[in-house]
């Protein structure tokens, strides 16, 4: 359930009437997303998605992923451009949170990943990281390596209850990730999505029947930091099969795609099986402390941690980056 | 939350490849609705909305909801159209649900009930008894009168958890309910809506700047049932304010734009208050099983069933249809 804060007619009306987007003529909310209220909206001027920023978004923020956007959609990246209201400013206040209106993307998200989308998810993710090579403004990763152990630590007390002797397990993953994890300056660096799992992306099919890429959507887990971890995250998110088993199949696809519009530098590919526990671990700790925080009956649905632990224990024994597809 | 099944893009390119709506551009869950999976479909062929219908329709009673739809439609009721297939079929199969598609109805529904919503929703609902005269086949309402006391016999054990002295007064109110309740034939029988809360009905701008009713949906709990019965819905729906204080302008506007397209005959008038002690008992106890059976953390909302507690009562006491703005 993506919709947390409801909107009454009036201050739609009066929150539309500072755009020039014609007459309002429907209104929905979407199921999908968790973090924001999203609502499909339709005026005479064409189809937007209008999102409402939870509390989990720093309102400060928003103007950096706004721009990010911005910049990759004028550079021809599929991705939500902010509209902007008559005033020039895209970012707004509705129903006591900050909002904004974005360009509405086609296509559909897959549900089940096939192979045929590993490559050209690969290459979009490279075009991405391509097309924000000249946007300068940067942002920390909040959930990056600095904010795993204090995440580790605030699961500490129950966490164990969730799995015997998970937090032992973790600290030592955790310890040995962190120890080996790249210096600042070893690896390349730029604007990543950091959260591109399934449902951030929209495929279309091309005219051969195959799937393209047609969309990129939620940009607001984006940061400045490895882009080799981008390529992690989409390992992780990408490449199990509902059994939690790899399909070195597809991350070969995935690889393949992606090295065709940005080649992986050798300490790139080096580095990737840590990078991939480091993403593993990332997603397990979120989640893991999501599980444990979130009430019964609440209107989210909890993602299973240990699925990441799963991952995080294969990346931990793979041999190089050629058990992951290079 | 209403995704309750997941659709594979395989799944959903087969379905479609059955319909002459040229090519897919986009599926988004949709948040609104309870009871079944609603997606907004995007084709080349414009916009539609695919309900897969989940376990609480009898999908033998669907040609039945979908036939009435067509009918009202095609008297010019601003209701969902059922899509037919190219074999003439419009409910289908998909993942493992009965499925259709209907056109899409633009509008939106009025998160605040303002009483200029309250003439146009009367009018619409008389709009839908009268184009529903001809519509000869009849469907039993499964949740009208027989249904109560089963209902209520099914929340006896753990209905005074909920509120201290529940059972017994819903006894009392049952009993006078159901023993002053019309007898066949004594008022006027037609096909209702039977559920016309305002997520519901769909609203737009008229050229004054009224809202005019622009759709109306959700037709899986329409029945053969006292026509003024589904007026005593929508006077428990639509008129009491937040606070549960009854709004007798609004239910006044209610009834005049009902009765300018349909007039009450003076039984049904009488009745009236009547008929709105039987609606407030039957949203009261499916929301008190509800509440008794829901899990905690499933994935539905929760409502309150002493909201209708507070309005059955206020039905008791009210002297007369005077009361409720005739």
């Amino acid at each position: 359930m993506a919709v947390y804060t409801e909107v009454s007619d009036e201050a739609l009306r009066a929150f539309l009437a500072d755009y020039a987007l014609g007459e309002l003529l429907a209104f929905r909310g979407i199921a999908e997303g968790v973090e924001n209220s999203n609502y499909a909206l339709k005026t005479t001027a064409g189809d937007f998605i209008l999102t409402l920023y939870e509390k989990r978004v720093d309102p400060a923020e928003l103007p950096w992923f706004l721009a990010l956007m911005q910049h990759l959609a004028a550079r021809g990246l599929r991705c939500p451009q902010p509209v902007e209201a008559r005033d020039g400013a895209a970012l707004r206040q509705l129903a006591g949170r900050p909002a904004a209106i974005c360009t509405f993307l086609p296509g559909v998200w897959p549900r089940r990943v096939r192979p045929e989308h590993a490559r050209p998810l690969g290459e979009a993710l490279a075009g991405l990281h391509r097309a924000s090579e000249d946007f300068t403004a940067t942002r920390p990763n909040g959930l990056g390596p600095a904010a795993w152990m204090p995440l580790l630590d605030r699961c500490r007390a129950g966490g164990d209850a969730v799995r015997p002797g998970l937090i032992a397990e973790l600290d030592a993953a955790l310890a040995a990730i962190l120890a080996a994890w790249p210096a600042p300056g070893a690896l390349p660096v730029g604007q990543i999505h950091a959260d591109l799992f399934p449902d951030n992306v929209f495929f279309l099919d091309g005219p051969d029947g195959k799937p393209v890429v047609s969309g990129i959507i939620d940009f607001y887990f984006a940061c400045t930091d490895l882009l080799a971890y981008d390529v992690a995250v989409c390992l992780n998110a990408w490449c199990f099969e509902p059994d939690l088993s790899f399909n070195v199949t597809r991350a070969r696809a995935l690889l393949a795609g992606y090295q065709r519009v940005r080649p992986l530098l050798a300490e790139e590919r080096a580095a990737l099986p840590l990078l991939c526990r480091g993403a593993a671990i990332r997603f397990l700790l979120t989640r893991l402390y999501d599980w444990m925080a979130t009430p019964p009956g609440a209107l989210v649905t909890r993602k299973d941690p240990l699925e990441y632990l799963a991952k995080l224990r294969f990346f931990a024994a793979a041999e190089g980056a050629g058990a992951l597809g290079l």
